[in-house]
């Protein structure tokens, strides 16, 4: 889009929150709105935001958002730090390692993927990728965040049902931290909610959460998800007009509550398969859309965030890796800062192992594109190239000796071998070598998991927490 | 890069071009060089580029190239119709379709493949993707050039060995043409080669092709294609700066023999793996250098074109489709308005059939990202978003229903399916649907075959000609 045609967008988004409003189920985000200068249709439900109000709190959101890992070195700021990378999050289900089959995800599922992310180093945030079947009554977030924070330094991310869960989950951070001011001075997790659902509604329970967590001061911030064609208008710019009309209007809430709250215009937009309706993250529109988001949030300066590398594959298949491969592409080169790509199939209902170490992969191409061409005189070798001379080589040369770990991107998964090569050395496909590296990395006892002390604490607090531990991969692990 | 980066790379160019120059071995070159203002080193062979004279002659390079196709609705001119896309050429090696073990590739795989791109709408061009081991004495090309052009009316592109063999294509083409006027109003062929050999050398032969080629008036133009670490400097703005050099000197030739000659920008860079000396194209940085390649291409405002597509997978897998995806996004995005996609496993050494249908869906979904966000006032929608309303569905909405078949690309290999719909439905692979596909094609009569009469007359010239026919595929074709 040009500079106009993103004005263009935003001027649409300011129309649609003044003429159409939003429909707002919370009544104290209602009340909210209202005394800050929005305008309530009693009967309706709906708010109207007059421009004024929309424009004058979008001026508080920060320019940059932090990320804490447990561990400082992991810490990341965006735009300065990006991009970065993430996994994607919350399946429900995932391919059982040892068996290869299907089925619901578990605690130490989260575990072990923890441990992988820490030490992938594609991945600068953990999103936790999977739900926990067996979490004990109660302990629905516990069972997540434990294992995730227990096996991983890096920033965890993570959503959570309600606010009594939070509180557990603070308390956790605050045994982990050493003491509650530590914690916050360093808060090593970020929650997530979708507190608009498309077109236009705000419902009790998540506008609840955004209420609540914002006031708590936890690093938080919402997730826009529209489906063009069933929730938003079948045409990209009509839905990302649309979307950005639903970021305003959440952030609006957000500013009102703690102006300054530091956020990331993140999105998952997707387009509907008009055939039977399935949900297609996985189309080359979800990173066109992507674009349009780093574009809109680069307009209002603030960091930009999607699930750009989604797919519909069933597998760690050609089609997984064009599909996560091309929409991860074009939205980091539209300057997304945060891209949630990692470890998905099936339209994030299933986790896979050896899409996560793929992805890992993927995310390290992706560092070397926003590198780009790295412009410098001495880059340009000009000193070389007359040194060299016509039909020389550069291979023996200081200025080459000098960049060969630096200048390419040397692939772990990516297969460069001749065939004869490739084939006595086995034929192994990228899948099964994605295995052998999970199958390594779990073979090794995690450096990132706390002391006993720490854990003891945890469990004392806790009765009945799941273990959380990253186990080795059984010897029988089925081979692909 | 910016734009005065791009003017340094142009000056950098120039500066090689001066004072270290290019080894011409041709003699020929050698004396319209100098003739035309170049200083050559009589022992070395060296010539050496005023840059008065490059920059003389680059002028006449036209704005734009168009491709013919034997039906004129598959003409295509770029940048215009631009982004188009094209098949990999000359892969010596195929995975037998019946068999699927690999072998040396055959003149009936060329008829089987023109055949799928004919009827693939993700393809503008066929470049002929392998070579015909079974090829007679001394029709080598013809062996090539005939069931392409018998099987397919897109444009067709290829190369030959020699200027004797372009003389036999070229029978073939009036031939076809009916008469050789007819051929020339709208040659149906394109010549490719690649006159420097990196660093800074053009040879006897492959100059010869050039000047040749050039004279004859068929339409043609060289490929660079360098190695950054090998023959080219290990930073990509060096390595990009030397392949510009070396289109400059190349065009510079074309320019002096045929001012007016119209070409394409056109590039194949790499980065060797500096582990083991492998030949990447599958590396992220043939899509980096593309970008560039593509920005200079439009600094001299000429159309651009590139390898973006290639792979060093050794099927069509995850990694196939993840090399594949995103150096052809990149390069898309940075504007490259030819990409040579299609149809290539292992380093552009094996042709694959179930790719060719693959990488025919990455086309449609490169175009689809070459569409955008197409930005107007009645795409934002915002009377649908009006009459929608909050919570309400635009699914039946008449703006809806309007454009279930333009916005939203509709994929036949991706799959998205639901879990239990797709293992209900056979758990069919993305590469065994694209063999299905391929097997569809295959098993109804080809079209585009020229009239029994044109075909009578070519055999009657070539005695002994392979018989080009596009074969449905034995009912035993080995399921994936």
């Amino acid at each position: 889009m040009t500079s106009k045609q993103v004005e263009s967008v935003h001027e649409a988004s300011l129309e649609i929150l003044e003429n159409v409003g939003v429909l707002v189920r919370n009544q104290e985000a209602r009340q909210l709105y209202v005394q800050h200068g929005c305008e309530e249709e009693i009967e309706s439900s709906v708010i109207k935001f007059p421009r004024a109000v929309v424009e004058q709190f979008r001026q508080s959101i920060p320019s940059s958002f932090t990320f804490h890992g447990r561990d400082p070195s992991f810490d990341r700021t965006i735009p300065e730090d990006g991009p970065i990378f993430c996994t994607g999050s919350s399946a429900p289900d995932i391919f059982d390692l040892e068996s290869n089959e299907v089925r619901r995800s578990r605690s130490d599922d989260i575990a072990r993927i923890a441990h992988l992310v820490n030490e992938l180093p594609g991945y600068d945030l953990f999103a936790i990728s999977v739900t926990a079947d067996d979490a004990p009554d109660g302990q629905q977030s516990l069972s997540r965040f434990y294992p995730a924070l227990k096996n991983c330094q890096k920033p965890v991310y993570g959503s959570a049902p309600s606010i009594d869960e939070v509180f557990d989950i603070l308390k956790l951070c605050f045994l982990i931290a050493g003491r509650e001011a530590a914690f916050w001075e360093r808060p090593f997790i970020c929650l997530g909610y979708c507190p608009v659902i498309s077109p236009l509604t705000m419902d009790v329970e998540s506008t609840e959460k955004l209420i609540r967590f914002t006031e708590l001061g936890v690093p938080c911030y919402g997730v826009m998800a529209p489906t063009a064609g069933l929730s938003a208008p079948l045409t990209l710019t009509g839905s990302l007009a649309l979307t950005n009309a639903e970021f305003l209007a959440q952030t609006t809430l957000e500013q009102i509550l703690k102006p300054g709250k530091p956020i990331i215009y993140e999105a998952l937009p997707t387009v509907v398969d008009v055939r039977n309706g399935a949900y297609s993250p996985g189309g080359i529109e979800t990173g066109i859309l992507l674009m349009g988001c780093a574009q809109m949030a680069d307009f209002y300066n603030i960091p930009s965030g999607g699930f750009a590398g989604l797919t519909n594959a069933k597998s760690s298949d050609v089609q997984s890796g064009f599909e996560t491969g091309m929409s991860s592409v074009a939205a980091l080169l539209a300057g997304l800062d945060l891209l949630r790509i990692g470890g998905l199939l099936d339209a994030l209902k299933i986790f896979d192992f050896s899409k996560v170490v793929i992805d890992n992969e993927i995310a390290l191409m992706l560092k070397q594109a926003a590198r780009g061409i790295q412009f410098s005189e001495d880059n340009l070798a000009l000193d070389t190239i007359a040194e060299t001379g016509p039909g020389g080589t550069f291979l023996n040369k200081s200025h080459t000796i000098e960049r060969m770990r630096t200048t390419p991107f040397l692939p772990d998964i990516a297969d460069r071998l001749s065939w004869s090569q490739w084939k006595t050395g086995g034929a192994i496909t990228p899948q099964a070598q994605a295995l052998n590296r999970v199958r390594e990395i779990l073979s090794v006892d995690n450096p990132a998991v706390f002391s006993a002390e720490v854990d003891q604490s945890i469990r004392e607090e806790f009765v009945g927490l799941v273990a959380g531990d990253s186990l080795p991969i059984a010897a029988s692990m089925k081979p692909i």
